[in-house]
Parts: C-alpha cells; structure tokens; sequence
C-alpha cells in the first residue's frame, strides 16, 4: 500500500494539486467532492490499454477509481472513502490517468 | 470481426437464448432491450481480471460492453447498437461473463 | 478472425513490408523465418499496458505472439504457423507494436 | 510495496513453504535457485487472464515474474534478485498463480 496521504486536501493543496487538473479538464463532481473526468480514445484498444495502466497503478496503491467505459470513452471518477472527499492519492491518480492518456 | 447474427431476437429466440440467463441472476433492463448484470468479486484483482477476459472477447467479435467498475463490483450492459436490441452476439458474450465469473 | 494474408511473403513483400520494420530494430531470426524485437520501457506499467493492447489485438487477428516479460523488458517473437514463416499478419503485429510501443 | 520478506529463504521455511508447490509441480531450477512451472490453458484468453492477475499482483507486491507465453501456454521463473534466491514474497506468488489457474 502506498504512503500517499489519504486525508482530505485543505484549501492551499486544492490550489497546488488540484488547479493545475481543472486546467486539463478534470472537473470537481458537484454533488461529492470528488474528481470527475471524461477521456475519448481512438478504440477499445487504447480505451483498455488506458485501463489496464490504471488498474496496475490502482493495485499498487490500494486505491481504487469508479469508472464506465464504452468502446472508446472511459469516464473516471476518483475520491477516498476515509477522507470522504479529494485526497492526495486521487491527484496522483489523475496525473497518471493525463501523462498517459496523451501517448496514442 | 465475428459471425455470430447481429439481429434482434425474436420470441422464440428469447426463449432458448434468454430465459436461461434469466435464470441466472441477468435482467433485461426496463427502458431499453438490453441484457444487464452486476457481478461481485472478492477483490479488484479478480474484478480486473473478469474484465480482461471479456475485453479479449469483446475485440474478437468487435462488440463491446457498457460497464461499470469499482472495486470489486462489475456492472454489465449488453445490446446491439445495429439492431437497437439484444441479439445472439450479447447472448453469447453473457453466457461468457457467466461461465468465467463462476471461476475464483 | 482477420481476412489478413497469412501466406509467406515473397521477396516482392519483404521489400515493402519487412524492410521498414528491420529499419526500426525489428530482425529477422536466424534459426528460423520469424520478426523480433526487444522492447524496453520505463517500468513493468507501462511494459505489460504494450502487452494487453498487442494482446487484444491478437485475439481480433486470430495470431499471437510468442514474448518473454521480465519487468520493463518485452521480446516479441512473430511467425505464421500455416505458412511457417513471416506472413502479412506478422508484419501488421509488428507494425502496431512499433506504433504503440512509441507512446510514452 | 509488500512488507514480506525478500531474504533467502532458510532450510526449515523451504520445508514449509516451498514443498508445497512442488507438490503441486512447481521445480527449483536447476542452474539457479529460481521457481518454476509451465501453466497449460484451454486458450490465449485464459492464459492472458492469468496473466493480469499476477501482474496486478506483481505491482502491489512490487515484485515482477519472469515469464513466456505463446497462445495458452505460460512460464513463470520467480526468484528474488536482492537475495538472489527464492523468498517468501516468490512462494506468495506461486502460491497466488497456483490458486487462479484452477478456475477455468
């Protein structure tokens, strides 16, 4: 399990962490506080390899996304139960989710 | 890309390909016809896992689910996109999830 | 299954099809008619998302590879058996791998 | 990263822990001191299965296999480099390996 800090982010890492993912298109869902994203890819193919990626990471830090996939678009959603809303993990997890969703 | 008939089910069809999926814990969703199931798992690992092998089908027969995942939960949707309905190729991908969900 | 020539190429199509493969790394075996390359990447993340794409693209072909993983290292071997020897199917494998395997 | 031991195992642990799978035909090489078996599957979308799921597994433990596929076949070397020999965290593994692949 990672050590990645699973507390909720307060408003100065929202600017640090956060920011710069609102500028890429995540979104703060507005019903939880929770990060929201929609990805389109070429295919399935990618869509999955997309997947496959994340799942890796997902195992290695015990940290889990909800998401739905169709053919080529995978909407994922990223919050942590203990904290109940954004914490450092989902930040890292929405990075790892930009830096490889530009590689196709 | 498979051979497996792309048409809507008739009744009769319904019967052989359907009813026992029925039996089986499948429901065919209220608002439009599609073949909807949600699995539980012990963990992520076997969630992914299930996952996988029904992306490798899926690319087979170039017809792909609508799911959800979180965790161990695995939300299913099966239809036709060319038909607008359940056809024999969703019958067979359920009978596949089926067959390997039994497995851990 | 694909509809992709699985014939032996002749020395018109090696040409055309291998040539550019064997200016990206790709060799020709010694012991035997077949494509090969050693793939490395950053981590076993990214090594094993190549690996589930190639993969769903070898159950839609019908053709899979023959490949050795340790970590961030993948060594794909790819020959037709009905011909015994590279087929158009082999080069289009190695033509995808080489495109995806560029992405990060 | 896993907290279980990556140091050689000692005689009284490979009584315990090693036996075991090689009851279940696991072998220790004979050139090095690495675990080792063949897995045979019904075809390639079971083996690649088998192989997520160890590889989700390999990222949680941050311990990766050595190993060859072609279509259902798979060939796992473990052993543990820092102890340059098998340890806990490689009979984990096979252990693991061994549970999934009777599920098909």
């Amino acid at each position: 399990m990672s050590d990645i800090c699973r507390d909720k982010l307060d408003d100065s890492q929202r600017e640090t962490l956060v920011k710069p993912l609102l500028e890429k298109g995540w979104t703060v869902t507005p019903n939880r506080d929770a990060l929201y994203k929609e990805f389109l890819f070429k295919n399935f193919n990618q869509a999955f390899g997309f997947m496959t990626q994340i799942s890796l990471l997902a195992e290695k830090y015990d940290h889990h996304p909800e998401w739905f996939n169709v053919y080529n678009k995978v909407q994922i959603t990223l919050s942590t139960h203990t904290c109940n809303g954004i914490s450092e993990l989902d930040t890292k997890m929405a990075s790892f989710a930009e830096s490889i969703s530009k590689k196709n």
